[in-house]
């Protein structure tokens, strides 16, 4: 079988792979819709130790086979494909995030340490816990962004610990800061806002429940928080976007016993700098710093799937461009690369 | 000045009073909009021990007279009171809620150990940390909900510690049950399931976000309960409404490692019973129980105020019934206390 | 192989079974201690649906054979068999306790769903997940004290989230009520109430940091706990011993925004009950109830064992009867069901 | 009166003041032990911007005179001052930490905003919410530590959330760290590392209960802690000594999911920075860190001094030189401006 993916640095392609064989555990399936996603560019172009993997790791898929030992799923269901699929069989998992167990970031081995989903095939390894059925009551296009877009978003008002009537800034409004967006509403924030320029975005972002939106176009940003704040600042700052200045700056309106939260994976930095006054005169002010990826297995995503399902907002429409078939994946992943400014999601479909 | 309140149970009538004299932290407010509650038909109906209180807790005001130490509000000013309204000077207020400081529900005064806000005159304790500003955002409908309906059903999840895709029952869909669904709607909530039959309030609670509604005489309540969460029970089943042994049934469909709130104040009982299953086993399958007054004080009306103004939910609608002037504080009781199937919350206009 | 079990409610037997087969993620282990607990004696002679069971679940091992897929252990390695002992393998792992993943309690499978450890064999399902290697740093007293009654007496400051200076009563003091009262001090309780009588308990209570021994003997427990707290109340009331009635004592006597928590087998009564008064009006006092079995698995008990290792208390005192070989087993369990008062933990070696 | 305090940077001396004026809610005392604190050094030695300004906020203090408001002081009383005196009243109590509320840092008053300790008479406001009585049972070394040593070390188990079997690492083992080794051995911590090398502070430290001592003479911190913990870092990070790289070294060894907990004033620096991959790959590890000022108020000492009460530790043991009357105030402070290699804390008794 076969699958796009990263050869070198830079150099993408498709890869050559055998079929998969299926562990007592496994499930292997072929997708039914996968969407392109930043960090397949940051594997792609941007991480020199990355070669022969194939990238992807949003996606819907329909079973083909599964091992014996799994129970809950037979050739023909259609599932939803969690970005973060740990084995579950880690005895950190007992005392730590499943995504951090066995190591940093250890639960995530899609594109990472295995390939990944941008292929005829996809492998899922402890089934039974890594997917989730993809019921009727959902689209594709809403459940192909659970499978990142969504988690990854809810996960900053998670870190936030938002309590109703937060203030909450989130820096950048791309598809995961939309989500973060959406999460913080669904949370009961009070003031909401979010930093960015393009229209589609800008749109989005109030309907998914922003009360305001700032632009560095129109001065310090700084400046605008802590105006539309009255001087307090934020209970929360969630940053999906900018440089690792931007955590500087979100760090500096952030009041006294608030929450840092970062989402965004920064490429190539050495370090995160903050101002002595920005963290609190040297982290006494009761400011929490915080981040980390997506939690992933089968609960989160089902409990994720019901509150699409109970209509509180809808993250399909973040899918702003549309592709059939295997081979537009490479489209798909080129697209997100150049990030044009219509786009949000760009989704590949297979039926 | 004169307000309208009880004299021994049962035997309502206006009562006389000196005006207030005004402390040093107090404000004295003339009413400006007061909602009747079905606490104030408990005060006034079923309560052996209150006598000669002025009734009332829900009000809006207008400031005419503060103390010498209050800084925040001068007369003239609108202000939206909460019915928790503590001195906010007790050391217990260091280490528990603000409603139980110096004694389990001493935080709340009004119509319970001084008079309430069924008058011609207001007045308000510790006026900085309790008052704040009624915006001109917001309705005087929304405002005067926020008061003690909002802020008591919003504790429901708070409790419950909601999280995203926690499946719900909410029992009585009357406005606490209404602003629990809302709340928990704001909290994430996937699966909501609203229990009453009055039309009036199904509607509502559909359009606050409850999934299902169920009524006991489509069955029992237990199984239908058990049949939408497909045997699982719910993650927070909250007790808004009913009698002692709701919270028998609301506890034994709460899954364990579950949460049963209650919200309800139950007038006439002298013990709760749960079944040794429904309660987990005698107590040991992780079941969580609590219950509690609802927050008070300035910030957390500020928090709710900030959730309306973002118009994630309007809580103005359950205001079914409109009165205007001080003496239709009379019919608002009383029609409260006959509670007619088209009933929500009545309302007294001043201006 | 044999074991020592429950025919039926009442008749002891030892029970003839064939060798275990070890499955693929299986341990096969002989005993190297056991201990009798009260839950067996429950089993044994309380419980009318439980039939032809090998009883015990505090144990240490040596282990004989394990499973293809086992990594950490081998073949005559000494460990520590936490009496919980799920399979972890439960999308409900996910987002609830291991205790109660599968169904309520379905974590503890010992005398209750699968034979226990009274045995010449002892079967551990998912052995990297359960096991914990037993240190030469502490002693077979220690080690087999952990896998049950530390663990189990934790929990209560566990689940009653105790504070620095929380003030802490425990209803019974024998072995989990003892654990209760060191796990209480190890989390920086201030005044800590045990209520008991015998002798051996009472000094062990006060060396694991009781400050205050009361008994019914000398009045009115609640009485007694309310003037120990000038009036206030506890913050956290553990209940490890009595009967349900203890249940509303300790209710009563815990103060608004303070935790219940019961730790104790109830056997033999139909239902739970409350004062309203005790409940803080009707479950309106901010009191929190919750009670549940208490976590196994490696890692919980990887970090007991760093407690006991860091010199903090020792759990060892509390066996007093000391048997040896598979025959005394008989005897521990009888003394167990007799209680005599100076009993607290009777432990069966093997080397 | 005269007090010792910094008239500009650099230049310590006595200064003379009016008798305080006593506000309603306000208790003026006359000192009966005062400790001196690195923290008086920062500020006599260090900060250009505090001048002509009373030092000192470490004491115990006599009782001279009341406000009409103070009910529960009176002339004669024996008290302790907590070093963080909030007004108890501002808003931003009731959603914020008492220490932040009304702005970063400004829960703390003594020698920052207005005059401290170091004097013949102190001024306490709110003085029902503020201060403690000292008891009977306790010494006065033993006092004078909790108004800020045992509060503040403490503080760093507490924002380090610290479980059951948590390895911890104590990054200075002065008094503050000495304090957060205690605290962290109260809340059940395992494995229990101390950095620091003076033999009066390594002894006192096992004491508390550290497990492990290490020092910057052995070779590389971050190499020793990762060894101590077989690789896999601490569960907690507490710093409460070192420069602005400690922090990094800190975090760096910090598992995922852990906590960086800094307690530590740093003066004369202008950023803090955390290389990436110490961060957590850019704060995608759930490292969470945080830190902050001391709680304060009347029941934060009433709860220490329970702690006390009930022979957990004994904070005493620090007071390693004793001094008489007010004049030796002077050198009680160029002693800690010194910190000979026997110093932990210096105290100055009045009786």
């Amino acid at each position: 079988m076969r699958g796009f993916g990263v050869v070198e640095m830079g150099k993408l392609a498709w890869l050559e792979r055998p079929d998969y064989e299926c562990g007592d555990f496994d499930a292997i399936l072929k997708p039914l819709a996968v969407a392109a996603c930043s960090s397949d560019v940051h594997s792609g172009l941007e991480y020199p130790h990355l070669k022969d993997t194939i990238l992807g790791h949003e996606s819907l898929g329909t079973v083909i086979e599964v091992g014996k030992c799994v129970k809950d799923f037979k050739p023909g269901d259609r599932v939803i494909i969690p970005c973060t699929t740990p084995t579950w069989w880690h005895p950190e998992f007992q005392d730590t995030t499943h995504q951090d167990a066995g190591g940093m970031l250890q639960g995530i081995n899609f594109s990472n340490y295995e390939d990944g989903t941008f292929a005829e095939q996809i492998k899922v390894r402890s089934a039974d816990m890594n997917l989730a059925h993809l019921p009727e009551t959902i689209t594709l296009e809403q459940g192909v962004m659970i499978t990142d877009m969504v988690t990854t978003g809810f996960h900053g008002p998670e870190l936030g610990e938002i309590k109703y009537g937060d203030s909450i800034v989130v820096f950048g409004i791309g598809p995961v800061g939309l989500m973060a967006v959406a999460g913080s509403a669904l949370r009961g924030a009070g003031k909401l806002i979010g930093v960015g320029t393009r229209p589609v975005c800008v749109e989005l972002a109030k309907e998914y429940g922003a009360t305001d939106i700032i632009s560095y176009k129109e001065g310090d940003l700084g400046t605008q928080i802590m105006d539309l704040t009255h001087g307090r600042g934020v209970d929360c700052a969630i940053v999906a976007g900018g440089d690792a200045a931007t955590l500087n700056t979100a760090l500096a309106v952030t009041r006294p016993n608030g929450f840092l939260v970062n989402l965004n994976v920064f490429t190539g930095i050495s370090k995160i700098e903050f101002d002595y006054l920005a963290s609190g005169a040297g982290l006494m002010g009761h400011k929490t710093i915080r981040g980390g990826l997506c939690p992933g297995g089968r609960r989160r995503v089902e409990r994720l799937v019901s509150i699409v399902e109970a209509g509180r907002f809808d993250p399909g429409k973040m899918v702003t461009h549309r592709f059939h078939g295997l081979e537009k994946i490479e489209d798909a992943f080129w697209l997100m690369a150049k990030k044009p400014r219509d786009l949000i999601k760009p989704v590949v479909f297979f039926e």
